[in-house]
């Protein structure tokens, strides 16, 4: 701090070796905003994201439950899906999902293009098949032609579709929160409430599992190691995908990224205070009760993990016509 | 036309007399561009239309069942409500519905801000109540900011909150459509097929009631007036607001404005063909069977009719808090 005003007062600026250090040492990196290498797979991606026609009923698309209007997640225990079926967990935002060293709560896809296909022929959540999703896809003109130009067939198949909106899902990036400000050199961006609340989180030990740029979601962990975690929810994690016992229990680490904007918390979505859950985290993981203060200064620092949010204009999306198959809502089969 | 070819040779440009000529002449009239005067409040508007912490599930909100990104429509015969209740009629378009006599099929609401008050509350709707929508947006600092700006006050109530919704949907008009620019002077925008189509259109009597700027909206019609029309809907329509007999099956003419993109058809969705709606009013209200080919220069025209769509940034929401109702989707009372 010393060395840091020396170098205000001399040069006026902020001191680009202080910035290095600080970079280097932290466990948790900045996020950098994305380049957009191919705009028009992005923009395809970006309108089959919103499209509910991938859903049986016409009426759910990936925004339903990943809302980019709500920090990428529809702030719900669980999803609902079609015909109102409570979802069996909480929906992970997608956004900064391309960190995460695989996804879903158990990693059981281990990409996003993996991920994408799986909500739309899943009978509790958009209750499609692939096969009826590319008949609508595939019987509207504005959609093959952009196929075609992107993927040099308009035969549409899913690899492409999925291929898409991962592309699409890969620019949900969130930059320039106040704390990745205070990482690049900012000294005057965090309060002091809100450094005091980092420098716990690290010194109890939180950054062994939230680290790296999305603070989270690099590994596999079992919730509820010092202390059980008592839930309804009978989900057991990993171990659904590996079949090993140690792994009962076993989730991916959340990114705390846009946690402010994320609630309510865990994979069963049943805390609603971002208090609550750095309490119980530290309790269940770490072992350690926190007074008050410290609860309120983490929950302070992790509100600074707000980045800037997808900024973009809403998609059109081309119409349906005479060829395209009907959704049904309401059918009763 | 003769006329109008001398004028190109002579001036290199449009004869602005012919314009207007035909401006005047014509019995639908084109659609201009909004201006914003309020634009915070359009913001605003903008946010609580995609915020489905309006409803009591926090998953539905205005654009669920009017889609900006599909023609301001659900295209669903009737529309998904709170538990997948199936409404009791078509969602109408939301595009250009600030040109509509009043609001609703059968016009019980007067005013756009009288209509937004409605699905809200409605149990086969959002499920939620005004007094609930209000400590909703009043538990959330930003909203109480925003409403404090543009209202004066914080004590946010459904006036402020419909007024808003309303000020928003105001500013989704859809100028600029290739039948637009033909009413402006453009002769070559339209193909022959459209210009016949559009020749029968008025011919035949279609624009007794399709006329103005929306080509429709400005009058309440009897469904079927040469020949019932079959429908397994009950709605009787206008009858439920005047009850006068003479009103029973009497529903407000619905806008042609972007038909294309505002499939199913009638107020029971019942036609998802727009072949087969021309066909049907042709037959039903003006006891004429056309043959196919004027069927299907109409649809080319009434095609002509999709104009530019509203393009707008996706809203970002202000957080809930620990001082937010929480959403109950899955409550069984």
């Amino acid at each position: 701090m010393n060395r840091h005003l020396i170098c205000m007062l001399l040069t006026g600026s902020l001191c680009a070796p202080l910035q290095a250090e600080r970079l280097k040492n932290e466990p948790i990196q900045p996020i950098e905003p994305t380049h957009i290498d191919e705009p028009a797979k992005v923009e395809l991606g970006k309108k089959l994201f919103f499209d509910p026609r991938l859903s049986r009923s016409g009426f759910i698309s990936c925004n339903s439950c990943h809302n980019l209007s709500m920090g990428g997640s529809d702030n719900l225990p669980s999803s609902i899906g079609h015909k109102w079926q409570e979802g069996p967990i909480n929906s992970p935002t997608v956004l900064n999902s391309s960190m995460n060293v695989a996804q879903f709560w158990d990693g059981r896809a281990a990409t996003l293009q993996e991920q994408a296909g799986g909500p739309i022929s899943n009978p509790m959540e958009m209750a499609s098949t692939h096969v009826l999703a590319l008949d609508v896809l595939r019987s509207i003109p504005q959609y093959r032609q952009e196929f075609a130009s992107i993927y040099g067939s308009d035969q549409i198949d899913i690899k492409q579709v999925t291929d898409a909106i991962a592309a699409f899902e890969e620019t949900l990036v969130t930059p320039n929160s106040r704390f990745d400000q205070w990482l690049k050199g900012d000294d005057n961006v965090l309060t002091q409430a809100e450094l005091d609340g980092y420098q716990t989180f690290k010194d109890i030990g939180c950054t062994a599992c939230h680290n790296g740029p999305a603070a989270g979601g690099t590994s596999f962990q079992r919730m509820g190691i010092v202390e059980p975690y008592v839930t309804k929810n009978p989900a057991e994690g990993r171990v659904a995908v590996t079949g090993k016992d140690a792994d009962r229990f076993s989730f991916k680490v959340p990114t705390l990224r846009n946690v402010e904007l994320t609630y309510p918390y865990f994979h069963d979505g049943a805390h609603w205070k971002l208090e609550e859950a750095v309490d119980l985290m530290a309790r269940l993981q770490l072992g350690r009760k926190l007074p008050k203060e410290d609860i309120d200064n983490m929950t302070a620092f992790l509100k600074t993990l707000t980045g800037d949010q997808p900024d973009f204009r809403i998609p059109q999306l081309p119409p349906s016509n005479n060829a395209t198959p009907i959704p049904v809502p309401f059918a009763t089969e």
